[in-house]
């Protein structure tokens, strides 16, 4: 460790003081939709103090975007609320001459700057990386972007699905015949948010060795092609593409069993598995014919079949008890509806309910990673539009007086709970 | 901020020897396959100095794994190439009574250690966190399982595929009446290994402050929930479950547009767009009978068919200059083959080559963020096993003759480069 020695002093202050692990930082949130504020979000799960900065009035623009048209508790988005607990909003007008000074105050007291812009919108706005460093040399300043911040795509559209096509995960999932298939997820978005975490978390530590803050760059496309590195790795070295199985073998790159198996009443999971053990859990030898890892990848999807045909005569429990006696890789399949009352998922307590000021008794994911000195936690359910502006500008030193003036001319708001 | 004020003696040192956000980080890695190894190389990217322990003579189980049965330059596997870079490996038995003193040594000074053995093998070898606690209390401990450290499936296989299904991730993709689709790469991993970065550099932040270590513990279960939360806070919360479509729809709660649609020459994706300018773009003013937001959701496989009619008349370059005309958020689709080739993935640099003492020059995906001052780098190729135990031991104290002796024995192994 290069320069580790702190007092025994500042050491018991500072377990006095922080309970969380990320306790004590100052994240400045400019972003909007799911990349940016699932990174916040992580960020203030385990303790950091995450200003959410908002567009007076209407806020970030998911606030507006929900699934089938259904909203919960009036008009709160079944998008927007998974993203943005353990946040405090700030709803502060950007462009106005009259907020530029509490702006830069903001700036000069954060740790940690995260906005999801389009490339040059900040420093438009006058808060791009050169002036942020100026005011504040330790300021860790990141951008993220979809394809990059700048390069011959800067000026496109980067989102999600645009990502996913662009960089070929659409050609790993489902049968090679159905042409493309996206991942039913907003998988670009939120690896995004994990590679903002790695690089801010970081930055942070290097802070922490020499003072000196720095400028991360996260983009969704290198994000997708990093998650998809072996993939890649094969393609760019190997003497053969993917081709997709037909059948439900479930990776381009593996033979039978890997897959998932109808039974009698759901689903089965049938990782890599000694194809002799699997015939014997399927009590039919004649299945040894097949017993070569050439055959087993070459003729998969009529493996597949063979091997369904004898899954879907018994219920999913009774395989699983055959399956893992003998220590075969095996496991029920979910419905999303019934995931949470899986015996395991509820043993580790992964969903809980939370209070939310209009939406009622929401029930969320809970923090998905234990920390055992410094737990994470959701001290706050997601904010409503500058729901904080005002405690916000009280702590940054703005009086009162100053604060009802910005409010009455509406370059900030806030909504009152209840 | 806590407990940050370095004096301008402890900067310029610092500045001087830290050329990589991670650069003194020692990270002891105990991992195999994917999760661990993934996670371990994201910290050796910004410098943290891995020693990846493998078994003595076979190593890491990956390496005796690939897809397709196909190896490059001799027996390397295309599945453990692409995880172990920018580590040095040590192949030493932990089993053996003679090794006991030089593991215990290497924890001492380790600042992380990251295991996916099953739950409660470490502690049978003798390093679990208990242990490592009492040798190091600074120790940041990670243990990464499939299902938790305890609980009902504590004892059973834990792995990618599995998680999925259990996660009900596999009823997100594809359409309705295929039953699960599984993501064909290995999604549960790959969120793994980016919660294990989560954790342990939150972790590391936290012993800055503190001096104090602790034990992280991530699951693949909890990390594809996390991933997910989006889709459980509406199923959990909303009047209705996701119903997957039937077309190139490509998100369960979307509606029309929202998808990939085939063209005279490949493929498209468009993404949420204003109805109108979609209805513009493909110059067929009667699709206009369709603009409201409740009928795009409800009639979006009827209304996909529509579109794709159309797009199949132009091929995607002719497309992509009339929607991005209109600012619409369109994208093309790659084969995987052709990422590589794609201007924006050129001009980011997001692969490059390395050299591998057998496999000869391979092809990479390079470091996914940008750090301004301190970027991320490729300093090693994937290690043969045990190539470094001789140097990591002398660096560690042992003598020469000592390491002599431990390799006659063979409870360490070397694998010599050339």
């Amino acid at each position: 460790m290069a320069a580790f020695a702190p007092s025994l002093v500042t050491m018991n202050h500072a377990i006095n003081i922080m309970q969380q692990a990320l306790n004590g930082v100052k994240v400045l949130d400019f972003t909007q939709l799911l990349q940016g504020p699932y990174a916040t979000q992580m960020l203030g799960d385990l303790g950091a103090d995450v200003i959410k900065i908002e567009k007076p009035g209407s806020g970030d623009i998911y606030r507006s975007m929900t699934f089938f048209n259904q909203w919960v508790g009036g008009d709160e988005s079944l998008c927007f609320l998974p993203w943005n607990r353990n946040k405090r909003s700030l709803a502060i007008d950007l462009k106005s001459t009259e907020t530029v000074e509490i702006i830069r105050g903001l700036i000069k007291q954060a740790d940690i700057i995260v906005e999801n812009f389009r490339p040059g919108v900040m420093e438009r706005l006058g808060y791009g990386y050169d002036t942020c460093n100026e005011l504040n040399p330790g300021i860790i300043y990141c951008s993220a972007t979809g394809w990059g911040a700048d390069g011959p795509y800067q000026n496109r559209p980067g989102q999600d699905l645009l990502v996913q096509g662009l960089a070929g995960v659409v050609m790993a999932s489902g049968k090679q015949s159905d042409g493309p298939v996206a991942v039913g997820t907003a998988l670009s978005d939120q690896l995004g948010a994990l590679h903002i975490v790695y690089g801010v978390l970081a930055a942070l530590y290097h802070r922490e060795q020499t003072g000196r803050g720095q400028r991360v760059e996260v983009n969704l496309l290198q994000s997708v092609l990093a998650y998809s590195m072996q993939d890649f790795f094969t393609v760019q070295n190997g003497a053969r593409a993917f081709t997709r199985p037909e059948s439900g073998i479930a990776h381009p790159g593996n033979g039978a069993p890997f897959g998932i198996y109808p039974t009698a009443d759901g689903y089965l999971s049938i990782a890599m598995n000694p194809w002799p053990k699997v015939v014997e859990a399927l009590d039919e030898p004649t299945l040894m014919r097949f017993n070569d890892p050439q055959v087993l990848f070459d003729r998969r999807d009529e493996i597949y079949d063979h091997i369904a045909t004898i899954t879907l005569t018994r219920k999913t429990e009774e395989w699983l008890e055959i399956m893992l006696a003998l220590d075969l890789w095996v496991a029920p399949v979910n419905e999303q509806k019934a995931v949470e009352n899986d015996p395991q998922v509820q043993y580790l307590q992964a969903f809980r309910e939370i209070e939310h000021p209009k939406a009622g008794r929401i029930r969320v994911t809970d923090v998905p990673i234990r920390l055992s000195e410094t737990p994470g936690d959701i001290k706050r359910p997601p904010p409503l539009i500058g729901q904080h502006s005002r405690e916000i500008l009280e702590e940054y030193g703005i009086s009162g007086e100053d604060i009802d003036h910005l409010l009455k001319t509406g370059v900030v708001t806030e909504e009152a709970v209840g």
